[in-house]
């Protein structure tokens, strides 16, 4: 036993990051392997995309941050506008007109190395790399070819999927399964027939005009908001409900929603291949109206510059 | 908005690290926010605790992680008997007679960047830090108070409980519960009104001198193993089935196992009292022989210097 014991090859992605109070380097951040965020994976998150200089649903994804963090009875150490403000002075560090900004709560550490989370103090994570993407947009004419694994998604009893967790052992062993079916991605069902979610995406299924999107034990995800929002505008029939797998193999058109490349068209489920195997006319259309969405502003997209008023006092 | 924004408290405890093919202090043992050990919770990880100079079942600690590895599809950098020899260096580096020894595998990070798991470079990572406790030996009398949550345990058709894993935000909102109902810590049902686990430690029920513990939807605890395996020296009647919460309200006796803190006493399940509220019989017999286990060879301890040879070519 006495070969070289070589450290793994460590890569970063071009970007910046705040930690612990301070704007730092990608490759600078990182937490302790004792933060709960890691030991127990007991921390929230939110990712919001800027595009062409603009936020998109900021508000929203913000919303739904401050949300979760209070449904873990976690504290964070900056008001909603700080955050903001954090987040835009990333985007602004990195020059980039394009990218993937993602906000995280852990639970910390205890100081007093006890066990009980009531004793930790709560830590906050900031970082802003490329912008990301499921499907790149030369891709979207072939759509996403997905898959449904056996393998169901964590039950909303036992982890609140409206809290955006990191909870994604299932998810990766799915993907894991979907590999073997030759398919992109997975899908996993909620154990009793219904569609869930798949890895950082929502759902959509279409039927005779008729768009409808699973509602429980799913992600409410903001791109999955932004397009329920943007169906209505264009008149087309929008529903909520428990979607039977069935249904999903049945469907005239599917598509997928993330933040990670917005509207997907999902032209293949394992060996079946969606209606005509080309992107639907509904899910087209949608795909249109989402990126115009980007430069609306009505809560639509906001421009980082008139997020970041640089009246933060950082170190 | 011009209050200084400052670094959160950070606080380590005294102990050794081996991380990225190096030996660290604690202080520095630490990994990117971009690992998917944290933005996945896709790792393993196992603990095996030194007593009085000597590992406690260290082979089946090291079975179990190779095991667990090899589920989520990781490639361990380091075999079998090195790892061993890094958890054993780490002790001595600390000088710990009692240590706890944490050693875990991460998904780590894509070098380019995909999002499919296979591309990433897994991450070994380990250490030593003082022996802890969920109930010290001080509070053995009083015994530990525990209460149901109403939160199910992540269902292992979702998540394998075999596979250590860090999915707690269950567990973590369930002590959350707990806290509320007056107790020390919380017991997960499977929502189908049987037992399960609580967080890191298994459950067992005594009733007219017959030991039960939950077979499926907990973690195969070593120190439940250990418990298994010594009661059936003691010639106590050992099950492994499903238990369910009725039962553990009637039960004569109810202890809880883990590495943390070894075989402990149940002495209150929410308003409930456990007979007389005082540890059992079996209970004290099984908590004897284990702490008298802590000596024995034959694959039940070895001193850390048998293990650490000193061959291991580390920078």
């Amino acid at each position: 036993m006495s070969e070289q014991v070589t450290s793994p090859t460590e890569a970063y992605p071009p970007g910046a990051a705040f930690i612990d109070g301070r704007f730092a380097e990608i490759a600078d951040a990182k937490i302790s392997v004792l933060d709960w965020g890691f030991l127990r994976s007991d921390a929230t998150y939110d990712v919001v995309h800027v595009w062409k200089g603009r936020f998109f649903r900021l508000d929203s994804h913000l919303d739904r941050f401050m949300a979760s963090a209070e449904k873990l009875r976690m504290n964070l150490p900056y008001g909603r506008a700080q955050i903001a403000e954090i987040l835009a002075q990333l985007v602004e560090r990195t020059g980039f007109e394009d990218a993937y900004v993602e906000m995280i709560v852990t639970r910390g550490v205890s100081p007093t190395f006890s066990r009980d989370p009531r004793d930790a103090i709560n830590r906050f994570i900031a970082f802003a790399i490329p912008f990301g993407w499921i499907l790149k947009p030369e891709e979207r004419e072939k759509g996403l070819a997905i898959a449904v694994s056996e393998i169901p998604r964590i039950q909303p009893e036992s982890v609140d999927p409206t809290v955006k967790n990191y909870h994604w052992l299932d998810l990766v062993m799915g993907m894991f399964d979907a590999y073997e079916q030759g398919a992109r991605t997975c899908l996993l069902s909620d154990g009793q027939g219904n569609v869930t979610e798949g890895p950082g995406f929502n759902i959509f299924v279409v039927k005779d005009g008729k768009v409808s999107t699973p509602q429980r034990g799913v992600l409410h995800g903001i791109t999955r908001q932004a397009s329920m929002l943007l169906l209505e505008e264009l008149q087309v029939p929008i529903s909520e409900r428990p979607v039977s797998l069935a249904e999903l193999h049945d469907a005239d058109e599917v598509f997928a929603t993330s933040t990670a490349g917005g509207v997907m068209p999902v032209t293949s489920i394992g060996a079946h291949t969606v209606a005509t195997g080309k992107p639907g006319a509904i899910t087209n259309r949608l795909i249109e109206a989402y990126w115009a969405a980007h430069t609306r502003g009505d809560g639509w997209s906001v421009p980082v510059a008139d997020v970041s008023r640089g009246q933060l006092d950082l170190a």
